[in-house]
């Protein structure tokens, strides 16, 4: 019943709106243009399939086929980070487009009703805050956030004005399930040569925005030995982070950090710099881990602010918490694996996805992977096989089907 | 006969153009509109002590009190770096302006011309590269440059020509003796309570753009191990450049090496980034140190490439020699420090200075320093008290007096 043909041609559409010319990258940001344009194009194809298209008071688009009681919901979206690839979010939605064909096709009268959820601003790229588009639906953001979040000078609340959305409030509240399929970002699937991964948990991160103040000073003249650097503070307290992470791995833990971005504010060749910021994400799906290393990063980061005379600011920018998934819809994707014959492994997610969000709530909630090639994600270089999505898509198929007898 | 009060005025005038008001610093790059305008007050006040002045085909402002034979210039700037002091190149100029004045108002019949230049683009903050003006002037610069160096798109030619100067040849090839009056940027004057230091020689930077190719990846799927993060592996060359320059000083030698520009283009929280790029700056006045320390940190910087396998990239930017300084112009310079009773030491300039492009001419070169409080410059916070500044005006009016009797 799943058509890989249609699946790929509404890959291929996507993948042209926000596309980098030179290397066939994406950049479709959150509550961007590009963003909106992505969007256009799934309700043009929800409308052909005769749903029932609703843009919520968050940017949100929601797409229903009806039927009684609590809905089935599949979510995803269609948000990239900068210079980022074809199938992160993406392969979610299309997946999703492709299981209503499929279900409209086979006239068979589903009891739930069953949406589509494309969840505006998943990736934190723009505003630093992941999937503002699922924590604003759901109610599990702070309003505060809507005039603290910032890209440049523009305001998460401005950003969504400027897309057309009159802001509202958080409706959603319950629902019969949550499903969402999603590339793994990882190598294990790829590795192991395994079609569907079932998630078990999902990691979240801590993120700080962390202040070096230094001294400024003139590169020829200030000897070495009396600087207050803070590129050289900075840089021993990023290799420590590695250092301290390193030994985590070696102990079997699955505990991640990483520093994706430097800046060196009014930074000159020749001047040794008085203040660096950089960003720091942590995360596990332990929560005990997480924590533990947090507090050994942090004094860490103290005990050399200290020796180098340099002083320290800490601007925390997220915290959630990890979660563990509903066993039984576990055993739902197990069970349709099985029926389908498709080789399945049970396995944490390291990274963050709007499904977080349901199970918060309390919604039963269930995770599909397929394989990322070689475990790339955001970039362009990411992949994975047309037919990879194609089978996800029936194991998800089969999902909603069953959960719609139960 | 030298009167603080006339420094300090222009002191303040131009301490006005380019000011940052949050802060009192000051921002006024090469061949911008604020360093035109502090050009355009110098020729105002040069007008009205009588002197003929003139912009030359590279911006530089000559003001000349007429003579016969080679001409005796003084010579400094008035750009700064982003965020930049009051006294960095504009202490040169003042002081060489209160020369003037007391030259004009002792009413002595001068055999030489005296010159006062005014350098365009000493500060490297704008194009990497310095003394963009004095290059221009001595014919000490590649031709390319002028289409090579660039400010993002606008490259130093059209920044030359957005000023409404016609760029034409180099002309100064000879002159009687070259004066430069600069503050420390150091702190050995103000620690030692001196208030001249004779420099003996001028430091020159080797500069590098280094890139560092990682592996793009993302931040919560990606194992510790199996990482080729760019920011890490920059961290770690940055600090082993720290380490290598630490041995250095207490080797007792005075090289030192910054990096004071990190950039993670594209660079994301949650990405682990697939390119960094910073800047290296690295001086010395023995030039078999800098050599030997150079090969050092490529070497070191090779070898964590490789462990990490990571790509390098070197962009050499620049590499000028240091010069050693006349001595009979040094002996000037302290027979009129001992005419003024006044504390003088010899010392070398870890800082670049203008006067180092006179020195390659072959034209007799003399510097003068006065004291920086406690060592700050390229900062708001640069600071020098203005009875230095006109102790080190008499000392300028002094060498001038005795090198027109020469």
């Amino acid at each position: 019943m799943i058509n890989a043909k249609r699946i790929e041609e509404d890959l291929n559409k996507l993948a042209r709106i926000g596309r980098i010319d030179s290397n066939n990258g994406l950049t479709r940001l959150a509550y961007s243009k590009e963003e909106t344009k992505a969007h256009d194009y799934v309700k043009k194809v929800l409308k052909a399939l005769s749903l029932e298209t609703k843009v919520d008071s968050f940017g949100n688009l929601h797409g229903r086929m009806e039927g009684n009681g609590m809905p089935i919901i599949i979510g995803s979206h269609l948000d990239t980070v900068k210079n980022g690839g074809r199938y992160d979010g993406s392969a979610g939605i299309v997946s999703g487009l492709e299981v209503i064909r499929c279900i409209k096709e086979s006239k068979i009268k589903f009891k739930h009703p069953v949406e589509l959820i494309v969840f505006r601003g998943e990736e934190s790229r723009r505003f630093g805050k992941p999937s503002l588009g699922s924590r604003l639906l759901t109610g599990l953001i702070s309003k505060n956030d809507l005039d603290r979040l910032k890209d440049n000078d523009t305001t998460l609340r401005k950003a969504i004005r400027d897309c057309g959305i009159h802001l509202g409030s958080s409706t959603l509240n319950s629902a019969k399930a949550y499903l969402e399929l999603h590339i793994e970002q990882g190598d294990i699937l790829d590795k192991k040569k395994i079609q569907i991964g079932i998630v078990t948990g999902i990691a979240s991160s801590v993120r700080y925005k962390i202040t070096v103040y230094g001294r400024k000073g003139h590169s020829g003249t200030t000897p070495m030995n009396s600087r207050r650097d803070a590129v050289d503070g900075a840089s021993e307290m990023i290799l420590a982070r590695e250092k301290i992470l390193m030994a985590e791995h070696k102990k079997g833990r699955a505990t991640v950090a990483t520093v994706g971005i430097i800046n060196v504010p009014s930074g000159s060749i020749n001047v040794i710099s008085g203040k660096v910021e950089f960003y720091l994400d942590l995360r596990d799906i332990d929560i005990k881990n997480r924590d533990e290393t947090e507090k050994l990063i942090l004094k860490t980061f103290d005990r050399i602010a200290k020796k180098r005379k340099l002083q320290l600011k800490y601007g925390l920018l997220e915290r959630t918490m990890p979660v563990e998934l509903k066993r039984d819809v576990q055993g739902l994707i197990e069970n349709s694996c099985k029926k389908l014959k498709i080789k399945h492994i049970f396995m944490p997610s390291g990274a963050s996805h709007d499904a977080i969000y349901f199970s918060y709530k309390g919604i039963p909630t269930g995770m599909i992977f397929v394989p990322s090639k070689n475990g790339i994600s955001h970039a362009p270089e990411e992949f994975t096989e047309l037919k990879d999505i194609a089978t996800g898509a029936e194991v998800l198929l089969e999902t909603v089907m069953q959960l719609n007898q139960k």
